[in-house]
């Protein structure tokens, strides 16, 4: 089927995807009807009034869903952004300029690093401890060497809660801690858990909140979410203070940052039709976890094969290393590393990266019971075929 | 019919809708194919291999996509972005610093003020001349005037072929001449036409060309357009050089102010899946300019009507003053103006801004000849029902 020349896109429909990013992103059926209903442009756009603002909208409620998004996450103020790195750039260019050091992790995301080098600033990392864990004492001390270094004391600190490659679980109450110690404000970079887990802002003293859309909040891309506080909502979310010199034209409310209004359209009411279903299925995250671990736990099952990510998982997110295993297999087969790809395929499941074989990433977030026992079925059958168990 | 709390959107599908900046960005069916095939988050990643940016990839076309776009606007190199007005950021942030000035016309649009700002630079206006057009002479007369009481030149000179308010056309290429004598780069505004009518950057003399999806191409929002030459790709579509000290991390060909993977998932592949209805629909541009000059020539045979924009039309937007007919009905009338949105609505015509009945807008994009007569006689109907002929 092709739309044009467009393939038309059938993973979801035909297989078990266990894609490291894809995974809590799929759509909600009601999703998908939010995108059929409101396609079009600037399909949001029919009840515009005063102040003309994307997010004072109520009809369809959208001014309502950000109030909501502020409390889901326990926040002051919550802002639609297109994609999670939209809001890490939106913090960056507020709160750091040319000179200005932004501390990131060691295992932060590439995003994070080109929302600082679009301000003019530069990133220090923030090293990890031996079990790859970013902990509140290296944050302090990172803190300290930089300020010693460079005369000034970094202008923020970004710290993703599970990291892209290992999902780990860094410790975000002992970083805001530190952080604020030294009175750096914090980022919490929820791209692996805002949608799929409980994030609660305020128990965890961060500054701001953010979360993708596309990544973990069955929402289309691009899309995502910043939430912020009371105290830092005026200087991310200044007002524009411009003034036509021409003209005297001035435009109130809109904000700098935001470049007035936000993420709109169909990815927007794709997001607040989800809504309702990422509520209620973050109380379901341990269930998820728990699905995670069977599935690594048959991977670990068979010779020579090993969980890179802290284990047992406390994510669904893994990276694991099959050096020992299926890639000596690839290593002689004539369809090298994809004939891992191929067996996978053929009992459908996709996903992994196509033709690796040594280090490897899966996510078995939203899998039901029986899909968990098939997936882990499926490696244990492979390696079986290839006597490897 | 609704979606949990979201009132499903029927306004295409009920009514003729005369929206200003609805009109051009209602998808084609081909779009909405491609929403409901790739509506999930990272739908694009599937096939993403080395060096990891989206706007390589050739599984679905994107890569193909991106230099058929960068041709079709007759420029060097094009990227796909969250909106036009991201595009404005990239540009401004690239090119613009603390204490620059950057010119825009004052008819610009508030997001381009907002881009501006974003890169904490300060925005001037280039006046209008008697008939609200923005010339070459203006342009040179704003620059020298800057560089006279700034001791510096702009860092950027951004025009609408268009503006908003109005959609008078502006001397785009008597523009670029004049900023290129003082040596000072050009940004095409074509949120108004990239998508519409033909745009050939290199004709008009211009370093960027900027579009928007979901206002002239057929395409949900956000989505837009950032094309420019290869002597400023360099520049504005510079690569990453930021370093991990602890890591020694690079991020390779990632683009900084692309923010690395740009326009991604439902919103790119329905772009992509319009594009060919795009790519013929711009030849038919005089044809929509007829049918606009239909309208507006009824919409002036109601005595006290005058057309605010330039007429005859050049363009389907226009601004229309009804102070002396529709709102002298308003002011007696128990619903005010809203007496006037009945009325249309009632005759399944929708889009002016409800309420208004002085000076308001309206967009004639894509109407077929039929609607378009329709549409004239709708205005016409009105005014006999109320003595105004």
């Amino acid at each position: 089927m092709k739309i044009n020349d467009i393939p038309v896109r059938e993973v979801e429909e035909n297989y078990v995807n266990i894609h490291p990013i894809q995974a809590a992103g799929r759509l909600t059926a009601e999703a998908m009807k939010a995108l059929i209903a409101y396609g079009d442009g600037y399909s949001t756009c029919d009840q515009c009034r005063k102040p003309f603002r994307l997010d004072k909208i109520t009809k369809p409620p959208i001014a309502e869903f950000h109030s909501d998004l502020a409390k889901f996450l326990n926040m002051d103020e919550a802002r639609v952004t297109p994609g999670a790195r939209r809001a890490f750039q939106a913090v960056c260019l507020s709160l750091a300029e040319k000179g200005d050091i932004v501390l990131v992790s060691a295992l932060a995301h590439y995003t994070e690093f080109l929302a600082v080098e679009n301000a003019r600033a530069a990133v220090k990392e923030v090293p990890l401890n031996k079990d790859n864990v970013v902990t509140g004492d290296a944050v302090a001390q990172k803190i300290e060497e930089v300020t010693r270094e460079e005369g000034k004391k970094p202008a923020l600190v970004m710290l993703d809660h599970f990291d892209y490659s290992f999902a780990n679980e860094h410790d975000i109450a002992g970083a805001a801690k530190a952080a604020h110690q030294y009175d750096v404000p914090i980022l919490y970079n929820g791209a692996y858990t805002v949608g799929i887990k409980p994030v609660d802002g305020k128990a965890l003293g961060v500054d701001f909140v953010v979360g993708s859309g596309h990544k973990s909040m069955a929402s289309p891309a691009p899309s995502g979410v910043l939430a912020t506080t009371s105290e830092y909502a005026d200087q991310v979310l200044r007002t524009t203070q411009m003034i036509g010199d021409v003209t005297g034209r001035k435009f109130g409310i809109k904000e700098v940052e935001m470049l007035g209004c936000t993420l709109m359209g169909a990815n927007l009411l794709a997001m607040m039709a989800s809504f309702p279903t990422i509520q209620r299925r973050i109380n379901d995250w341990q269930e998820y976890v728990a699905k995670s671990n069977i599935v690594i736990n048959a991977i670990l099952d068979i010779k020579g094969n090993k969980c890179l990510s802290e284990h047992p998982r406390k994510h669904t997110l893994t990276k694991v290393d099959t050096t020992g295993s299926f890639d000596k297999i690839a290593t002689t087969h004539k369809r090298r590393g994809f004939f891992f790809s191929d067996e996978l395929k053929q009992r459908g499941v996709v996903g992994e990266f196509a033709g690796a074989t040594r280090t490897w990433k899966l996510n078995t977030y939203g899998l039901t019971w029986d899909q968990t026992s098939y997936v882990a079925d499926v490696f244990k059958e492979i390696a079986g075929k290839y006597d490897l168990l």
